[in-house]
């Protein structure tokens, strides 16, 4: 659970999700340059297969808030930015310049997500950098399907994540991290015991916060708190179902 | 193909592909911090349900080598860098506290490297405040199988990207972009015409060093050299299906 005092690029050093915004509109210099940073980052190939849909008119956003399991936080931020995995222009592209694409496929997906993905980052830190807070959306995977009505997203695109962006109106602390013995591995994998698990968990598991919500969810255990109410077995197989059916459905699976 | 002179985090607006490194070895403090920086990045759930796996010794690197196509920077490079998503040891926490999981489905597969790839951006920029290079491997996702066995990935974990790191041999210009238009798209997604393709791709289509790969590669567009020669068809269809059955077999598609 590391805060360890570390000379660190300042954005990567200060990042923490926020959750609740300030009324204000979003300059649109800065906004011009945090989508600069986004598309500063690489990409395969060079080809840029992913786009941004950047949201702001209210009517639109409501839709978004109701497709996000209305959080707060997708009305509040004056901008709200789809960040998608993206072969429809570039094949349109190629279809103009008597060039046969073959994108339409699962590998491409990834390709696009991963696009997606690194712009993404690249935006949320250049946004801190101007005052601005951020917060990824994990739901865009649960609701891909009303995203793309309420984006009117056409086939060859889907939703990776979502950022929202606005100015903080409070500054959560900082959220702890595993040690680093979690997430590295030297060399090759090596693998866990129950003895370096409970190492690894040891911190997050005595903590007070985790000792408050044991109490308010009537669980023995913090992993329970996941498995039986956060991320349940059922919703993941609903949701994995539905996300990978959208993704055919958009025009990822042709192989 | 902008290089506007915008204000920016400085390793966000100097970030190129780095091809060529010195045989210098990364001080095991800036290593150490570069990991720490990708940590930071936000993740599903604060779950982290990711690994970095960090290889030095030739021996190992070599049989990576081998799996990206022979590229020499996964040689020459002192470090390399392998991102997966990974349900493994959150799933081995879960089972160890009494609490079923339920991640081995194509949903966390997309969190899972979703944490993957914004853990990577971190370090990527952290690593060039060190004044060290880096590059995206998109074989990685072409050769997951290989990859899986050289590391000794177990099930729940899967090879997403590799960063290959290292103190930059040559420094290469900055590769240009598509304008911003082409990526951004304001409230919802706006269809291109033929029109707005030909306005997109002017500036790369016209420039010297398309009107060079033209010549070289015997092709009257620039598009039949990505589809022709790059990244064709076929190859897209074998990688596409491979990489999914490396899905299923890694245990991501139980649903």
């Amino acid at each position: 659970m590391f805060f360890k005092k570390i000379a660190m690029i300042n954005e990567i050093a200060q990042h923490r999700s926020v959750r609740s915004y300030k009324n204000d509109a979003i300059p649109t210099n800065i906004l011009d340059e945090i989508l600069h940073a986004a598309a500063r980052a690489s990409t395969i190939g060079n080809m840029q297969v992913y786009s941004m849909i950047v949201t702001t008119k209210p009517e639109i956003k409501e839709k978004l808030w109701e497709a996000h399991f209305k959080q707060e936080m997708v009305k509040q931020a004056p901008v709200v930015i789809t960040f998608c995995a993206d072969i429809n222009r570039f094949e349109q592209w190629c279809k103009l310049r008597n060039a046969t694409p073959g994108y339409d496929n699962f590998l491409w997906f990834v390709f696009g997500a991963t696009d997606a993905l690194l712009a993404s980052q690249n935006l949320s830190l250049e946004a801190q950098r101007h005052g601005l807070g951020i917060c990824y959306l994990g739901t865009t995977n649960y609701m891909a399907r009303k995203i793309c009505e309420v984006l009117h997203l056409p086939k060859g695109v889907i939703p990776v994540t979502t950022v929202v962006v606005g100015y903080p109106d409070s500054t959560p602390e900082l959220t702890p991290r595993l040690p680093l013995e979690a997430i590295v591995h030297y060399e090759t994998y090596q693998e866990f015991t129950p003895s370096t698990i409970d190492t690894i968990y040891k911190e997050r598991e005595e903590c007070d916060e985790t000792q408050g919500l044991l109490k308010q969810n009537e669980k023995e255990t913090l992993a329970q708190i996941f498995t039986d109410k956060r991320y349940t077995k059922k919703d993941n197989i609903a949701f994995s179902k539905e996300y990978f059916e959208m993704l055919k459905e958009q025009g990822f699976f042709n192989q």
